[in-house]
């Protein structure tokens, strides 16, 4: 039967990252594709504690709860949102399943058929393929290392009057890129010049590996007016609890929340009352330290392994923070068509082809180093040196 | 600042059920509003021990899941859709965040603006909503105590082509209602020879105060093509897990994977774990039998008050299972307007006007017997018969 789906299906892709998981996981291939933290770190004493404390708190915990979430979890997270420099509020604060899900609310909020986003080139596939699916236009702001250009950025909010600019200013993904406070300061001026709001996506804020602070871009927008920022559990304490939130302006959280209803009436509100106890009775900043000091050890086991490779053929940086290192070989390097021979090789990656937002740099390509252990790194990097070494001299 | 929302955002409307929820849980109400299970039977014992059990199971049940779910669960459910004759497979089957998820999935790839959707009148009011936020028109079928006439479905088939059909055929919400066997049999036909799809919403189905069996419309699909089925844990096990699931055709259901990747990479795969251990370790059927022998007990106190009013002004059938009473005052009765006097007297109700999908009768509403105690239901619905006499010999 011809199932005749809506138009928007036609937009809709499946993750290649997702999929090129689903492969490798049956094989002995150390992978550095998927965005995955360490297992080995996982608190799992403190979240088992957690949920006996939900379960201890009675029979109503495992009641229907509010859409916006669990209260004193929503209460908690204003904590960490003064830390950061962010004004925002109960009422100005969603609570969600992961942060994709923000990504998902606020494009069905916002967007439509034709609709422009404005995005850094490469960045996060998976909100991509959000923006797509309501067939909203892409389009990529012209930048460099320091973030988007700002000449650009106003040409094209004047031009193209987009709905929202969608951005990963700390430790972004693919490329583990770091803003620069100016350049952080002048979106927001830009923001409320031109009347765009902004989605600020900060996964990763927390794993720093430097000394420096990284204010986000919602703590420049003194007005509360413009700038939505999301970040989640997933990557701080564990993504099985899959919850995010997201803050900003109340009229824009409102929609959110009511869109929210209709999708799925709230997200598990044992998994969100478990956090609440998190957050109160465990040292999740020491929690925290360790991830930062763990996962640097683990980039620089990969970096060592890189600086192997003839740098005038591959170029890449040393990430400040985060979860990824971002490749780009050789102009004759096809990352995607190699991928077959690493896999055969047993190591995986991403080829970067579908981070992209115009034409995809090929010789590009994604590595994750905070999910497998330093001995994988160096078996999977040793593998993966060679299969790249030997293709650079066919 | 205007934040100029999609079109889509003009069609939302909150939910009328959770507004006054909002307020009642303020006051000393005794409220018959909501569509709550009772905390009362709450397996908490069971619930938690399950969680023990995942945290037992190692860090890794921390991680990050697939899309579709954790497969040992979507395998347990193959075992309840067998039970009740649906041809299934780990395939077919999608595990959701409740099944308010599958709703907006199923509507999410399948409904453009001026699709239609055929259903019943009244029906679930957070359905009508959701295929409303994508812009489908939705058309009413005429129908009696059996289910739809299916004259008009076929007839509203034929000259609307809708996109499918949406469905509570087992103690449905809000009218308590059954579909005969002949009904769910016909539906099928026309959903073959008109090539329409139909959406068999079944939450209460396992709430049976009766000794017959209600065999799903999804059974009687024997090429797999048309029928979806969906249920949740929330009436059986708990809420706050938020755990539904979809098994319907390989390409609709794969379809509805790729938007949930879009939309929240998965659900808790912890609460989806957890639920496994439950289905595997606990007695659910038992537990179900409480629940049946319980509510059935609550439903009974309230009817014993209902049968205190007048039977010429006030109409009402005893439900043979779920969650609810409907009751059809008489006409000059405003529900609406008198629930701001039932909430004065300490009890409220939802009036049926949002049910609705075409004119509303204004004289309708719905009470739940399954959240309050018996105490509660005796005392909530002493204060009801007064308002309800009161009103009608003004």
């Amino acid at each position: 039967m011809d199932y005749s789906f809506s138009e928007q299906t036609k937009h809709f892709k499946s993750s290649a990252v997702r999929d090129i998981l689903s492969v490798i996981q049956q094989g002995n291939v150390i992978s550095f594709a998927g965005g995955l933290p360490s297992d080995d770190f996982f608190p799992i004493e403190a979240v088992q504690s957690a949920y006996e404390k939900v379960f201890a708190s009675g029979r109503s915990s495992l009641q229907y709860g509010l859409t916006e979430g669990f209260t004193p979890l929503r209460e908690a997270i204003q904590t960490v949102m003064t830390k950061k420099g962010i004004t925002s509020t109960v009422e100005k604060t969603l609570l969600t399943t992961g942060s994709q899900q923000v990504i998902d609310l606020f494009s069905r909020i916002m967007l439509a058929e034709g609709d422009v986003v404005l995005t850094e080139d490469p960045t996060y596939l998976a909100a991509l393929q959000v923006f797509r699916s309501y067939g909203a236009k892409v389009i990529a702001v012209k930048g460099d290392e320091n973030g988007m250009d700002p000449h650009d950025l106003e040409e094209k909010m004047r031009v193209y009057q987009p709905k929202f600019v969608y951005i990963v200013p700390t430790f972004s993904n693919p490329e583990a890129k770091i803003w620069s406070t100016e350049r952080r300061q002048k979106l927001v001026e830009l923001c409320y010049q031109y009347h765009v709001l902004t989605l600020e996506d900060d996964p990763y804020g927390e794993l720093n590996f430097t000394n420096d602070t990284f204010e986000p871009i919602a703590s420049f927008d003194e007005k509360g007016s413009h700038i939505l920022y999301t970040s989640t559990f997933s990557k701080t304490v564990v993504p099985g609890l899959r919850t995010g939130w997201v803050t900003g302006p109340d009229e824009v959280i409102a929609m959110m929340s009511q869109a929210k209803q209709m999708t799925d009436l709230h997200s598990s509100s044992i998994d969100q009352q478990a956090l609440f106890y998190i957050m109160r009775d465990f040292d999740l900043q020491s929690h925290i330290e360790t991830l930062r000091k763990e996962y640097y050890i683990r980039m620089t086991i990969m970096r060592d392994f890189l600086n192997k490779l003839d740098r005038g053929l591959f170029k890449w940086k040393e990430p400040k923070g985060g979860m990824f290192m971002w490749i780009e070989g050789d102009e004759k390097l096809d990352a995607t068509s190699l991928l077959g021979e690493a896999v055969k090789n047993g190591v995986a990656y991403v080829p970067g082809t579908p981070f992209y937002v115009n034409e995809p740099k090929l010789n590009t390509f994604r590595l994750n180093f905070s999910h497998s252990t330093p001995d994988n790194i160096k078996l999977g990097m040793d593998r993966l040196v060679s299969v790249l070494t030997r293709q650079v001299t066919v």
